[in-house]
């Protein structure tokens, strides 16, 4: 990767500079695997971003990867539920069918073509550098890496490219592969002709939204806040979240670091300061936090969770919106197919 | 790779069993890569092997392998006009597109696809283990692999798998090619139930046809005799075959490899036997044995070279082929991707 760093964070600043002043130019890719239904930290951390720029007026594609299930996972488990769960959370959390695109990887055939000329482009030494693939490699405990992962940020930059996406917002750790994407693009255009944008990462500050035990948010080790979670899941699952036993509340993440993740999801769903929530709360120990939390939560998440009754109630709109996802998805990457075709010579009368 | 050389040879025998007693039950997958005419090495060497399988009632996909040529090609050359001369070649020896499939890859994208579900069935040092990616390679001068060369392996169990094709004609160098898409049907079929048949390797007797300097019939060495040339130029191209300055000619591969090599095609054009043409020539010398190659490629390339001069003038025929052969591979494409993605699990209401 040539470009540094502070390039990146530059180009990142201009992006959100258009997506104030020209929205309408601008279309972005995002997307979500299909591991399980949506928690908490996601809304935080990538839905809230995602529905500012739907508000903006720029032009949402919104894939479910579930090609990427396959890539780290022995088992992929209930795919189809959970695809079902991701449109339910993001047409809940206020994605709008009308003006997005939501589809999945295994059903636009155009797009995952692009991965072979694509690939001719990246050599197998690139490949094995990414540190992306490492990582993710390395934290799911994964010794024999499979031809499908190696060739993953590859495939990304298939995703992103299909649509000409010129808006992928990204965490740091995933910059790598958006870095891949752009010298894909270049190594295309320099070969064959222009016919991609080099897209830019949006790069969203770090948001950092924890289980309830302090840690990561994971499925597996139930510390999770479902967005589809009832108020009385929502409260049993806050009941028994991590605290301390200094019965003064205070905001002190570095000391203090379970409290201080229940004060920032409290603060995120009030719209308040989490110190100044310290305070409220005062002396009425992790019996208090866990109180105004819970209520934050619920109170905060009772429109999502009604509209997302409503919607799995309408599993026929809700399957249709995907069908017609993945209609649009094909038709954006039919037409990037045959003008990638056209671009080295590989149309026929 | 678990299966031997001889269980191959055996795999081999019992499919020629087949050809003879249910060839209505096969389906042969075959290709050439579009990178220039075919000439007598591949007539000899394939085309006539298939010719013979059509014959015999076995059903034919014959693929134009358009992405292999970037695999390994800087610059890929007019793959349209290569495409074409492929056409013009194999419809001119006599391969019946009402019986016979003729497709390019970039034109059926649910073939490419599978190279993905197929990726994640395969690590990645068995990619890198696999002989005849190193061979081409290096045969290549290429030092630095790029990814669609590491992966075309799972690219041509795509190939073979996505019309569930029964019969492969190789030589013994891409044994290795067939084994791997044993190894992805099989794993696939494991993972996700019985899905592919595993295709069998139908291996051809070795012909030893080679160039006029007696190595390998190769393009940029100006060596080959091409199907399409005219009666004219191949008394040329013959005129400046290497031979040696023994005036009796005789055969004796081992020591007059130059002179063995063209009784061979002389043998092969007149179905004799090369040890009685060299007999017959006596002491004619270079000259007597050019005289009588010459003659008997004309002879037997005659009725072939009309009918390409005839196609030649009915292109709007011959791009048709292409076309209905590209509709009816992607309908088969689109059925197996259809089956390959509701046993994933991955098929949406």
């Amino acid at each position: 990767m040539t470009d540094s760093f502070s390039a990146a964070l530059e180009r990142s600043a201009a992006l959100e500079a258009r997506i104030e002043s020209a929205p309408g130019e601008l279309r972005m890719l995002t997307g979500d695997r299909p591991t399980g239904a949506l928690h908490v930290g996601h809304y935080f951390g990538s839905i809230r971003n995602r529905l500012r720029l739907q508000e903006a007026g720029v032009e949402i594609l919104q894939l479910i990867a579930d090609y990427q299930v396959i890539t780290d996972r022995e088992v992929a488990g209930d795919i189809r539920g959970n695809v079902r769960n991701l449109l339910l959370d993001n047409l809940a959390a206020g994605l709008d069918p009308e003006r997005c695109t939501i589809f999945t990887h295994s059903a636009v055939p155009a797009l995952n073509q692009l991965l072979l000329p694509f690939l001719s482009l990246v050599s197998v030494a690139e490949l094995q550098r990414n540190p992306t693939v490492k990582d993710e490699a390395a934290s799911a405990g994964i010794t024999s890496i499979n031809g499908l992962m190696l060739t993953y940020p590859v495939h990304q930059a298939a995703d992103i490219l299909f649509c000409k996406a010129t808006v992928v917002p990204v965490g740091k750790d995933q910059l790598p592969h958006i870095e891949q994407t752009r010298v894909v693009a270049r190594r295309f255009n320099d070969k064959y002709g222009v016919t991609f944008p080099e897209p830019g990462a949006l790069l969203s500050e770090a948001t950092h939204v924890l289980g309830t035990d302090g840690t990561k948010m994971s499925k597996s080790k139930g510390n999770v806040i479902e967005l589809r979670m009832s108020a009385d899941e929502t409260a049993k699952k806050l009941k028994g979240a991590k605290t301390d036993s200094d019965r003064h509340i205070t905001y002190d993440p570095e000391h203090r670091p379970e409290v201080a993740n229940l004060l920032t999801i409290a603060a995120m769903c009030e719209g308040g300061d989490p110190a100044v929530i310290a305070e409220e709360i005062g002396d009425g120990g992790g019996g208090g936090l866990k109180k105004r939390v819970t209520e934050a939560v619920n109170t905060y998440f009772a429109p999502l969770r009604e509209r997302r009754a409503a919607l799995a109630e309408d599993l026929a709109f809700v399957d249709g919106v995907l069908r017609r996802g993945n209609e649009r998805a094909n038709e954006i990457a039919d037409a990037t197919l045959a003008e990638v075709r056209e671009a080295m010579g590989m149309s026929y009368p």
